[in-house]
């Protein structure tokens, strides 16, 4: 047993889905890659913009002396200067380059931002259905997941929050546009969240801090607008990356931005740097640092999302499917026709149909299908999911 | 206090070199950067090789479809493809890409294998002086640090080590060539090494694991080859990056390799691959490793750093530093003329000349000296270094 227990454990635990996989991938041997219609991950079929090959290639015709070496852990003031113009445009509040740490991904901005806040044993709250990775990111640093119901349509559920928080709380955790909901946070709500943890917080003596995970925050639909949780809530952190909206899951590409009127700023933020250094990121990919400078307003063309999920979406509805049409992010979440939502993505499976199912993201009865894939594959896969669901009925 | 009681005790620590940092960057805006010799970083010089600027541009004119997508935790199969066929080449193991986990720098791959090793309370053996990033790795995951003094030259004191080894010894880490030393462990020191670990893993019944950090190993003068850790003993991995010898440390990216022979491999491996996903590094950045793929033969121009060396070897030896001539690596590690380095290192910095104290690498009483700066860097900081140490005498 020369692996440590935490990590056999988490072998063992994610073996199951592991399984699926290999399924998957044996599927696609025996019948064809074509034939395989797989919606079991959110990695963006869209390619980057144009204008970022562009950028690439006017930054490595033209190099500037040192391009591809260590800057300071932060990153680039440059980078951090035009984030922080960006989400001050986007936001009421001002930001300074300070306000921003570059980081490997919106999962790299998350564990540094964990690591800086959690003392061994440390709660976070949690809105189910959720990422699981979250659960990862919180024992890298010895935190608690503090899991909370949503309401029927995944909006938060205010009253479940405020009973999950204990003397232990030391944030929430959002992600909206939502994995693998596609809920989108109402002004509303957050602004009545923000009052119940601004109570809470005058009560324990210290912030309970928000953290929101919003990579999705451009892949919305029919017009939407985010609402900016900064404007919300001041002791607020927002992490994010350039995974879906400019569609470099693999350059591993994001930041982690302040709320400018956060308590202990200059604490907290060297918390950050130390973190980004000290968890062996060291920093933010340079090359990338450069090119998302002055991409900050791009993105893929959303209406190719926005129709991927009205064809899925009008698909599976006519076919007896029951699901919430989600306002952002590139996954439906329906419910599970039967009440074993494994099973069902079994029986999908032997359509060469793969999803996952809910309960992998503490949603059972439900089962999440990515739909950032091509259309034929959507198109082409709506027999088999009526199949399926026919059967069952 | 927002931030976690570690973190606050780390700032606290490190608030010493950051006030080092501070004064430095002060001084440069005082007198003028040219004016300020700086060789408190390892942040190499010299540009990455021609070849690297042609590649990347093959890579962005002519994309192929989905490049910066997402692809398997454990990186490109191409890509370990071509490390395994490398490492084949260069030791006289025979690896598979299943060998290879490509990650986020050496500082990624190390915190990978800790990850995926330690139990909390677990121990690692460390040689001093040492990269004191180290610490941090090891804590990251509970693990704890014991560490050995060297030999006078700085090579290993096997005796040390077998006095350290407790049940609780996981792993030793070693670094050749050495951080801050320039120290390149002798294949007969590795064979003895490799004996004693053999000897004391089957005491323990279990094995002992070496870790070899070799981010310099092509940094190497006088014609010199690292002797091969994988030949040396089976319980091995190696971590790498492409940081020093391509100058891409900015570009966090590396690998590490399993010895094709180690024990339990199967699960070492999916330990690794699990713990590069879910530490939020996710995987290599996309880019760089379809880069390095086609380059792994090549380097900077070593004879330079090589003509570095010596002009400050040479130049602070006739001047009365005692200083060993490093192997490898691009730092001189020299005796301070007082016993306290790091008023030694003030005295420097009045001179406009910054190092670091040998204290910060568990090596008191020595100061390091990063020459991968440009040769007038070095020719116009020489009569500074004779001038403080003509004072103290």
């Amino acid at each position: 047993m020369p692996a440590s227990k935490k990590i056999q454990e988490s072998m063992e635990k994610s073996s199951f889905i592991r399984k699926m996989f290999e399924e998957g991938h044996a599927r696609k041997a025996k019948y064809g890659a074509e034939n395989v219609f797989d919606f079991s991950l959110g990695n963006p079929n869209l390619e980057p913009p144009a204008k970022f090959k562009e950028v690439l290639m006017g930054l490595i015709n033209d190099p500037d002396p040192g391009q591809h070496a260590y800057m300071p852990n932060a990153g680039y003031l440059e980078t951090r200067s035009a984030v922080a113009a960006y989400l001050s445009k986007h936001n009421r509040e001002s930001f300074a380059p300070d306000d921003i740490v570059m980081t490997v991904g919106a999962g790299g901005a998350l564990n540094v931002i964990l690591k800086t806040l959690l003392d061994p044993g440390d709660e976070v709250i949690i809105p189910a259905p959720y990422f699981v990775e979250y659960n990862f990111y919180l024992d890298n640093h010895q935190g608690v997941p503090r899991v909370v119901g949503t309401g029927p349509d995944f909006s938060l559920d205010l009253d479940a929050i405020g009973e999950a928080i204990t003397a232990k709380t030391k944030a929430l955790l959002i992600n909206t546009p939502n994995n693998p909901t596609g809920k989108v946070y109402s002004e509303k709500k957050l602004e009545m969240l923000a009052q119940l943890l601004t109570d809470r917080s005058r009560k324990l003596g210290r912030p309970i801090y928000l953290i929101s995970d919003e990579p999705y925050r451009k892949i919305v639909y029919d017009g939407l607008n985010v609402p900016s949780i900064f404007d919300a809530y001041r002791e607020s952190f927002v992490v994010t990356s350039f995974s879906k909206d400019l569609s470099l899951p693999g350059e591993r590409i994001g930041y982690a931005a302040l709320n400018p009127e956060i308590s202990d700023k200059e604490e907290l933020r060297a918390g950050m740097v130390l973190c980004n250094r000290i968890l062996g990121y060291v920093n933010a990919p340079a090359l990338m640092q450069r090119s998302v400078s002055v991409l900050l307003e791009e993105s893929v063309d959303v209406s190719q999302y926005q129709k991927k999920r009205d064809m899925l979406w009008e698909g599976l509805v006519a076919c007896g499917y029951e699901c919430r049409k989600p306002e952002g992010a590139f996954y439906l979440f329906p419910k599970s026709p039967i009440e074993d939502d494994v099973a069902f993505v079994a029986g999908l499976q032997e359509e060469n149909i793969l999803t996952v199912p809910g309960s992998g993201f503490y949603g059972p009865g439900h089962i999440r299908i990515a739909y950032c894939v091509d259309d034929r594959t959507i198109e082409n896969s709506l027999p088999g999911f009526e199949r399926v669901i026919k059967s069952l009925s």
